[in-house]
């Protein structure tokens, strides 16, 4: 009988290898074999000191592999007795074709778990001051994914006009089609808007502005980084330290933390 | 002139202690004073070694302190130069109060940080095989707190029905209630729901069923732990393994995640 692997489907977090979770540590020091996304810190990818690393995201456009071929090298690695790392931006489940990944797992009888993540959704914001919930300005938000139009307009077609927060991930490109779409299906142009790019990393920006003004803010951000859009009155606080003190730095220190490998 | 101090507010993850991250773990480590919740396991507030511990949370329908009293103490206790933190369930800016938290420490001038956590929102369903998003089922899911019936009215209102997943927190004891609201607010009843009982931890449990017997499951629950309400078609997934394996052990035998104190 061939020895049966094992596959973990890990988030990594939202850019802050410090707020890698301990379980995820844990699934990567024992990795034989790490799948990986784009936008994965490379000092998380450096973690998984035994591990095969492969790129299995989607680069300049274009997927290195497609969804049938990772499930395919996941399920033939385990089956090979392997201990295998899919590693995911955020949390596995939150957008991240997660819950595909654990289908074609079950089905195809190999051991799996989920290990989640700190999603972007709610840490980018609040790495920028920015609560998605707060008394008397929101009791409830709501989170889309922005990469495509039709998509993301039934989403928001479920949705009433100038109610509760939006977060749309992976829609920083299109962000003024995605503005105007709001504003057709009836929310007002006023409503506080703020873009979040490189959220809990050290460089990490905000823009503030409104659904209106939000197809101006070309200019400001390279956004090379990881970008994300949020809507709605909390996106006006700012609820950032405005004094400093040297706590902040100290977890980015940890030395394992800062050991860098090339890919 | 005093020394200052710093309050960091720390998300404790969603109940399985090996889901808090490196961030937190070190914040806990540093801290002098803690001032925690209910639904904080205790393993995770023994990493918290050489500091003093209060509950400041709501045991039995009464509030330990009153959030200005929490604001007071944090506030004074950084003044004299202490190293607090404030630990939440989940992650500190969903529902937690930690924007107003975060608001007065601004306020007060002193230096503070938010240290995000795993929000038991997403993980707590990921755990029993649901994922929020899935292709061709759910393209978007909305996160709302059950536990006031006005609130829950004004976040659903902003809903239209039959559309993307709904996660209730905090409204477990009012399900019967919240299955009402949402059916004439023009939910269908044979909408998939689930009930995600100490999500994450060992002995989790789910019960599945649709929104129309939703008030049903009450024998099925001791649900001294938490709970959350997952409704959409999402909730009658089980994408979890069906094959065992020794690995998800591994992480919970970590010897400092065992080393229990009494609070």
């Amino acid at each position: 009988m061939t020895p049966i692997g094992h596959v973990s489907l890990v988030g990594a977090g939202p850019g802050d290898p410090a707020l890698l979770t301990r379980k995820a540590l844990a699934r990567l020091r024992r990795a034989d074999l790490v799948l990986y996304d784009a936008l994965v810190d490379e000092r998380v990818l450096a973690l998984a000191r035994r591990a095969q690393r492969f790129f299995v995201g989607k680069r300049a456009g274009r997927h290195a592999l497609s969804q049938q071929e990772i499930h395919a090298v996941m399920i033939r690695a385990a089956r090979r007795g392997r201990r295998v790392v899919r590693l995911k931006g955020g949390d596995p489940f939150v957008f991240g074709r997660g819950g595909e990944e654990a289908q074609a797992l079950q089905l195809a009888g190999v051991p799996f778990d989920v290990v989640p993540g700190v999603t972007s959704a709610i840490a980018a914001p609040a790495s920028v001051g920015i609560p998605l919930t707060h008394r008397g300005l929101a009791s409830a938000f709501f989170v889309v994914s922005g990469h495509d139009r039709e998509i993301f307009a039934e989403a928001i077609g479920s949705l009433k006009p100038n109610g509760v927060t939006i977060v749309i991930l992976m829609g920083f490109k299109r962000r003024a089609a995605l503005a105007a779409q709001l504003i057709e299906a009836g929310w007002d142009t006023v409503t506080p808007a703020a873009i979040v790019v490189d959220g809990t990393l050290p460089h990490g920006t905000a823009w503030r502005g409104t659904l209106g003004t939000l197809t101006e803010s070309t200019a400001e951000f390279a956004a090379n980084g990881p970008a994300l859009i949020v809507i709605g009155k909390v996106a006006a606080l700012d609820l950032t330290s405005t004094v400093q003190s040297g706590e902040a730095d100290t977890t980015q220190t940890t030395p394992d933390l800062l050991s860098r490998r090339s890919r």
